[in-house]
């Protein structure tokens, strides 16, 4: 395998310090002068036309600047499926009707937040009341209330995957088991809540600061929304903490600063409460699924059917991608010669839910990894070596969809068997403790352009100076995942320069290249990864051009970048550093900077994802069986990521996975009643805390991915998935409950013990 | 002549409304979290040695977070005339000497201004005074006091000009005059005061924002001065409220700003007082000129003999330029077969003079058009007459130095003489009333590279959008002369686009393309101008070609860009709108952005200039014989710029630049005293008021200039040359009073009428 110099080592996070030490400015953190304070009414009912809205004792209200309703505005729809106009199914604020409890009806700007806050209490709304729905089977029976007059049935969209011969699959089958899972809405619950300002140049053009993971759609969608041209817009993207899918559309809140700083000729600044974020804010799809699998006596998959109904909640908004990628999820880590899966998302007066980490697969492989267990323990089959036997390898191919181009899956089982001691273990645990296997794959960034940009995935570009820096420009979004360091790695490796050289402007859609999808599915390490690597290789071949002329070097000399010099391979002396060769360049192209762009747009990787990871997790557990709480004792993982570009940043990725995974499995769940999200706080919100964490082990199987920079995929986004399945597995070897509807809370367990 | 669409047209400034309104942010108007004021202690001796400098009390002072002196820093020279490093004489912070009174000795960065100011009173310097001198006179007696140990005889250089045979020249001629002019200091009095934000991020980059007309000599200055690269260096210039030649240099409190923000981990501002500005800030060079002519009795102008004593104060500054243009500017406006020119630029205890409108031309320019006055009464020929005969035409070749392209020279007088009813009131005026021409001739910026800069002279990137805009990047710098306004004209004519599809980025080195070498010698039109208008055609031609593919067209088309579409000329059907071409661009790119770079360097043109402006003016005055008070009653100004991009623009330039030569000639001086300035406020600095401004009339000579941008050259940095000379021969007419030492001081006319 390749030997790198800077890929590969543990490098300090670009952000760490300012973060640390309280200098990073986040949006909220933005004052502007004259700037007004915007906060959001919101719709008490589930379901409901709006009659009458009165704003006229909210603009008496002295302070107040501006009021609107969805009356004052372009009244244009918008999603992030532009590709199929018929999904975007949301305005910016309501018009006509609400469709859930927390649906933005109006907005007020005021001198100050108290004032507009005072203000939304003075809008008077006439509601006409409507029947509502608030699961999945209700909103399917016949006669439901419709929730959109486009989506007959409350069917806002379904998908299917198909192929080999799922009839003949399930008759050649020995074994055959079918369950029902049923998983439930959980919160991103990122440390920064939503903000955003908005300012007005007197040209009419907006400059919009906002906590986002796309500026690019943000930029697009607020044009559409606002009936302005993109470049006429620029949306950067401050410090972020955190988005896990919870801030890769644009929002109510973006469209209204910018419609209100227009209005106003003043800078409008949204930042949501903690309350708004969890009473009203996306979340991950609750889905009911129902999953039949054939197997041959001896353990090998032969027919998989898969159906899921999602819950949408009011609105398309990431839905349609989970929809089609909780198939996509089904249908990996085992050959299945035949597969069908139909996912339907349908509309309910809750919330809607989005993308979030994972996008469709913690759900879809919490049942197909628990499914796997179910049957392993039927089979009598270990559960590991079902896996092994039917695992994915490199080479594999879902029909018409995508190729498995690495894939240290079977690696990544015999690790996590190996660490965790797991033969031994499963054989010996007394009762109450246990130990259980999960398994996740996962895309390194999407294929699919539902989006419709007409521009490069990633672009990417490059200035080499003479003082031996250079300067990388992308609108790649590190919103806490560590990208920014990451790019600037794979610069300096390729580069042969050391990461202080490096300046990097990113996500700024008015000075960074077109374009870049966002920070989401995990695509920022591979396609702005490449990108970045395209360009470097660009400027490595003139640097290489040049030097090779000054020394009339052989064509076929190879040359190297490294330790911040330039030279023929072999031979130092033949060489420069990298300012001066740069130097060289500019002198040759009598004066003009050398400058490059590199692009990436996947091709000729199936419709999926250019590259996916693999991985295994084992969990042991303790469940007390008086209390019915589950202790995780420990967490052993062995995942292939391919090329590890810096150990610390996947190492973070994955205590981060471990921990929203184990909250996914054991406590989180946003509670609604009648459409009402009933803990909005944290103190109600369980999320575990650090000393709920519990130790852990990892290893990484490293893989060279070929479409990857320097081999890399995508790590610690997939990770999310397998801590549910394993846990669950863990408490039915512990005590024999098995859960199959998330999450696994004392009562379920205590319940579920009581009935045996 | 080619019919523009908005080159020509009058266009709002872009910065118009945002500084009536307000919303312009000046540096001083920039406040950042934390941030530190700072403040400089400057020399109270004209001439002395540092001897000790206790800086304990100043840094005990609570709030008092830094405070350096030139120990502190790492004693780097600097200087504009990088080329040349001897020329490099000045350290930010005085080491071992002080050579003038404001010299800067120390800094001080403080949690408010006050306190900051309260701590310079806290530092004790110990000085050995030395003896000093105060004009050129002195510093160039044998055994003067030495300011420079590296130039004996106190001069710091001299510049030589020569073609023809001075001897024979002088040998042939019937008529020789010889004069000896003296011009003293004035100020720059731009309206806002010199200010500075400097940040250090955590990776230990900086960031400054300045008032400046250089950002990148700026950025190189402070890297070289800090010992640091300059590209960890940013430096963005925000709104600037006027530089006229005072901005152009890195100054000691840009170098204090970063240094301690480095050392503190805090911003730091620096705001000068009106006070600092005109007691110690740069100022126009005093000069002693002694000039010889020599003319055939016909008024053929045969030989001229220049020889001029710079006052430059105790530094170089841009000295070293205006020295050679001088000379240069001696030998414009007509032909002149034997020239000789020595100029030496010489040291004194007083501030420095720098660059400032006119650099060199209003002074030398006052002693030739004088000089030329003084020859036409005693050769009894009309003023402008002898001008017509001895000027310049396009085509004329100062030899080794310059081509003049373009020249509406002859026009412009003929043009003046009309408009101002020459002939008729030179006869028929009363006594106490006058009328005097003055002429001009400037550069369109400079071909000298004194800088020794390894970038083009100026950039441009143009990205194309399918929405139908552009963005326009460039590091050129608008310092109020409206050259944001004018690219962006040049960019829209070039494109067919109206001004509202321009977005511009502009004077940020960061950001924009390598580099500009910034706003000074009236170079931003023509250069960045070309730099524009090469990166717009390189997106036309790739526009033009996927238009020729899409209607398979004849390849000897002519293509049109106009009124925002594209098409065949003479063919609109076969075209498209800009957007849908930049989309088919895009489209037969996979995605790729349409992005074009444009630079131009000055080649082929000389030594001085790509290109030479002219014109002429007509002053007629009142003089009050008993008070000696001058009335200017009426300017008439005819001046050749090329294309007139954007007439109010020019118009604008042509009344500050009255404005200006107005207070030359008649009120402004920077008085002295053994090196201290005495008039430091605007009630003691004698500018003219709104009230004194004459009413005007003015006439564009269109000539086409093929080394410009669209044909056009300078406007308005020349302008401020001729009204000086005007006024003075208006003055003589009037009373008989011939004025050769600037200015025309009613006490001056007094003692000279009373003499005869």
């Amino acid at each position: 395998m390749k030997r790198f110099n800077i890929v590969g080592k543990d490098i300090p996070r670009a952000d760490g310090r300012a973060k640390v030490t309280g200098t990073a400015i986040y949006t909220d953190d933005i004052k502007l002068p004259g700037m007004l304070y915007g906060r959001i009414l919101r719709s008490p009912l589930a379901h409901a036309r709006i009659l009458h809205i009165d704003t006229k004792k909210a603009k008496a209200l002295p302070g107040v600047k501006c009021v609107i309703t969805g009356e004052d505005t372009p009244k244009i729809k918008y999603g992030n499926w532009r590709l199929f106009p018929n999904t975007q199914d949301e305005y910016p604020l309501a018009v006509d009707k609400v469709r859930f409890i927390g649906d933005e009806v109006a907005a007020v700007a005021a001198v100050d937040r108290d004032t507009a806050e005072e203000a939304l209490d003075l809008i008077r709304i006439e509601y006409e009341e409507l029947p509502a729905v608030f699961d999945t089977d209700a909103a399917l029976k016949k006669g439901a209330p419709l929730i959109h007059e486009a989506s007959p049935g409350n069917i806002s969209l379904d998908r299917k995957i198909s192929y080999g011969d799922i009839k003949k699959g399930f008759a050649e089958s020995d074994y055959i088991r079918e369950d029902v899972f049923t998983v439930h809405a959980v919160s991103h619950a990122y440390l920064e809540p939503c903000s955003t300002v908005a300012q007005c140049d007197l040209d009419g053009r907006i400059t919009l600061w906002t906590s986002t993971q796309v500026p690019y759609i943000v930029q697009c969608l607020l044009a559409s929304t606002l009936g302005m041209r993109e470049n006429d817009i620029r949306v950067i993207k401050p410090y972020v903490g955190g988005g896990f899918g919870g801030k890769m559309e644009m929002r109510p809140w973006e469209f209204c600063a910018a419609f209100m700083a227009k209005k106003t000729g003043r800078p409008v600044k949204f930042t949501l409460t903690r309350e708004e974020e969890l009473a009203t804010g996306r979340r991950r799809h609750p889905m009911k699924i129902y999953s039949k699998v054939g197997f041959k006596k001896d353990g090998t998959l032969v027919a998989k059917d898969l159906k899921i109904h999602l819950d949408g909640g009011a609105y398309n908004s990431m839905g349609p991608t989970a929809t089609f990628l909780s198939g996509n999820f089904g249908a990996m880590l085992y050959r299945i010669p035949n597969y069908r899966y139909l996912g339907q998302h349908i509309y309910t007066n809750k919330p809607p839910a989005g993308a979030m980490r994972g996008f469709g697969a913690p759900q879809s492989l919490f049942a197909a990894e628990t499914q796997m267990n179910m049957a392993a323990e039927e089979l009598g089959i270990d559960p590991i070596d079902l896996r092994i036997k039917n695992a994915m390898v490199t080479g594999d191919k879902i029909p018409d969809v995508a190729t498995i181009s690495s894939c240290g899956f079977i690696e990544s089982l015999k690790e996590v068997a190996k660490m965790s001691n797991w033969k031994r273990k499963r054989r010996t645990l007394r009762t109450g403790r246990g130990i259980g296997v999960g398994c996740y794959s996962f895309i390194s960034g999407g294929v699919f352009n539902w989006f419709n940009t007409q521009y490069p995935f990633s672009a990417a570009e490059v200035r080499a100076f003479a003082d031996g820096t250079v300067h990388l420009l992308t609108m790649a979004s590190d919103i806490g995942q560590g990208s920014d360091t990451t790019l600037k790695q794979i610069l300096a490796e390729e580069l042969g320069l050391k990461m202080e050289d490096i300046r990097i402007t990113a996500a700024d859609t008015a000075m960074t290249p077109q374009a870049d999808l966002g920070s989401w599915g995990s695509r920022v390490t591979l396609m702005a990864g490449n990108a970045t690597l395209e360009a470097a290789k660009k400027i490595k071949e003139v640097l290489f051009g040049a030097i090779s002329a000054r020394y009339n070097l052989n064509v076929i000399y190879d040359m190297e970048c490294k330790d911040g010099r330039i030279y023929a391979k072999g031979r130092p002396d033949r060489g420069m550093s990298f300012g001066e060769a740069v130097a060289l360049v500019q002198k040759a192209n009598r004066g003009k900077p050398l400058v490059a762009r590199g692009h990436y747009t996947p091709r000729g990787k199936g419709l999926v994802t250019p590259a996916f990871s693999f991985g295994a997790q084992v969990a042991e557990v303790e469940v007390d069986r008086e209390t019915g709480l589950v202790e995780v004792k420990k967490m052993w993982t062995a995942h292939d990521c391919g090329t590890v570009i810096n150990p610390t940043g996947v190492e973070g990725q994955l205590e981060g996975s471990i921990h929203m995974g184990l909250g996914y499995a054991l406590s989180e769940e946003l509670v609604t009643k009648e459409g009402k999200t009933l803990n909005t706080t944290f103190l109600d919100y369980k999320i575990p805390s650090a000393l709920d964490m519990p130790p852990g082990e990892s290893i990484c199987i490293e893989t060279y991915e070929p479409e990857g920079p320097m081999g890399a995929k995508e790590a610690g986004e997939g990770l999310v998935s397998p801590t549910a399945p394993a846990i669950a597995e863990a408490v039915c070897h512990a005590t024999g409950y098995r859960c199959k509807d998330l999450p696994i809370t004392p009562e379920k367990i205590l319940k579920g013990l009581r009935k045996k």
